[in-house]
């Protein structure tokens, strides 16, 4: 077993977290300066450098880049609308192959816009990625489902337990794992069985942290800080040490009321101690 | 199997519905008015009209009373809060019964202030269920636990989900089960299946309905009238249906952004159309 909070080569920076202060190239040269070890970027982010100036750049700098955010959000009103939802995950999944993603992180999607059928889209889902695996699998591209928590069935996400990610994953086989992040699943019940049940299976793909505030503000861009909310976050990780996962830990945090605003070098410096001291 | 849907007899009034227009016996007087069948107040506003004069006026109404609101709230950071709590469930239990309640509803509670440990608040869930069960028993009142949604568990319950509730009610034994609210459980994918479980056990003690809004503007005081949302009423009032239940269906809105603010009859008006229409 690795202890994940011991080693900054291990902690990785989504860049969700300081996406209001800095470009990429801004990020990148951060983690640098923090010896943040690990870089996970959004796809809108990399667009926007260039794709291969993006890899250039991460590569020189020297970090891992423990996940590409994301692809995903397959439902769609129609077969032509998944369709192309299909294609964008096929260029995602390029995408990752060319920066040297760890995985290509799923946020899976929620509800067609005006539709209340989510066993519909739980299929599509199912489909979408059944239909993009043997690209993926062909290019070494892990594929990382998110659970998101089920604040977020409708709009986001319909996979929304480890159980239900995993049971998907099971379906899949190769090639497919899930990325979990304790802010969706820190609540669950069958949580430590189901990291068990993971690791098991080497299906543990990723591991992202913050917080989860009381009270929450917002239903989406209100993330705390590791160790400025509830979650039990030593004890997550451990559990999920015990399930042989050695990757990266990966902060990720939405938060316009908060550290969105503050100056991302201290926003750096605040989750290199939290990963050190309470993650 | 009853259709819930086509008998005004079987609506219930949840009083939060309209707690900020109107007083208990107002309430009373909506639903006599509307001819809705049956009314679940809440403690504070029983206390406030008196326990006998709320008895006697629900009672004169004609109404039944498909469940007080609210026991629970166990969980305490020692052993004399605790006992508190406990203590007050009791007093909860006496109420029920003065009232003629066909259950006394349990919202559990969450962590402790400045407490992280969910499975300790958990534990305490149980214990607190254990220590009122007998007088629950003795006096004919069933204990039904409301799962609520994952978003509310660490700050008002951390029991989560139905298979949650119903491990907990399966220990227990006689003398407890579920109040299913729509608005907390519609996103589980394993939902039909526990509903199913709950009826073969004669567990399914309370129905609750409202709807889940796209956006969510606010944790908690942002449900949806019936109809307004993306939660599959009709799918799974058959699913309760099929599992035996024949008791009221309640109607439950948090709404300060919209349905406190309207006049309440036209609020109780819209709660008949649309459980006729759309539940």
């Amino acid at each position: 077993m690795r202890d994940l909070s011991t080693d900054t080569s291990l902690l990785s920076l989504n860049t969700a977290t300081v996406k209001q202060q800095w470009n990429l190239e801004q990020m990148i040269d951060g983690c640098v300066r923090h010896r943040i070890g690990a870089i996970s970027p959004w796809r809108d982010q990399v667009e926007a450098c260039g794709l291969g100036e993006a890899a250039a750049r991460i590569r020189d700098a020297g970090l891992r880049v423990s996940g590409l955010c994301r692809g995903g959000m397959f439902p769609a009103a129609d077969a032509a609308g998944l369709q192309a939802n299909i294609d964008d995950n096929r260029r995602a999944i390029d995408e990752a192959v060319t920066l040297g993603a760890e995985c290509l992180v799923l946020v899976v999607g929620g509800l067609p816009e005006g539709s209340r059928d989510i066993a519909r889209a739980r299929e599509q889902v199912f489909d979408g990625m059944s239909a993009i695996l043997e690209h993926a699998r062909s290019n070494q591209m892990p594929l990382a489902i998110e659970p998101l928590h089920p604040m977020y069935a409708a709009e986001r996400a319909c996979v929304n337990t480890m159980q239900q990610a995993l049971d998907i994953c099971d379906r899949l086989g190769d090639g497919t794992g899930v990325a979990l992040d304790v802010y969706h699943v820190w609540w669950d019940p069958d949580l430590e069985a189901q990291i068990a049940r993971a690791g098991q299976q080497g299906q543990l793909l990723a591991y992202h942290v913050c917080d989860w505030l009381i009270p929450t503000r917002d239903l989406l861009l209100d993330r705390g800080m590791m160790g400025d909310g509830v979650i039990e976050l030593k004890k997550i990780r451990g559990w999920v040490e015990a399930a042989g996962y050695d990757g990266c830990c990966e902060v990720e945090i939405f938060s316009s009321l908060d550290w969105w605003k503050k100056d991302p070098d201290d926003v750096l410096a605040t989750c290199v101690e939290r990963h050190q001291n309470v993650v």
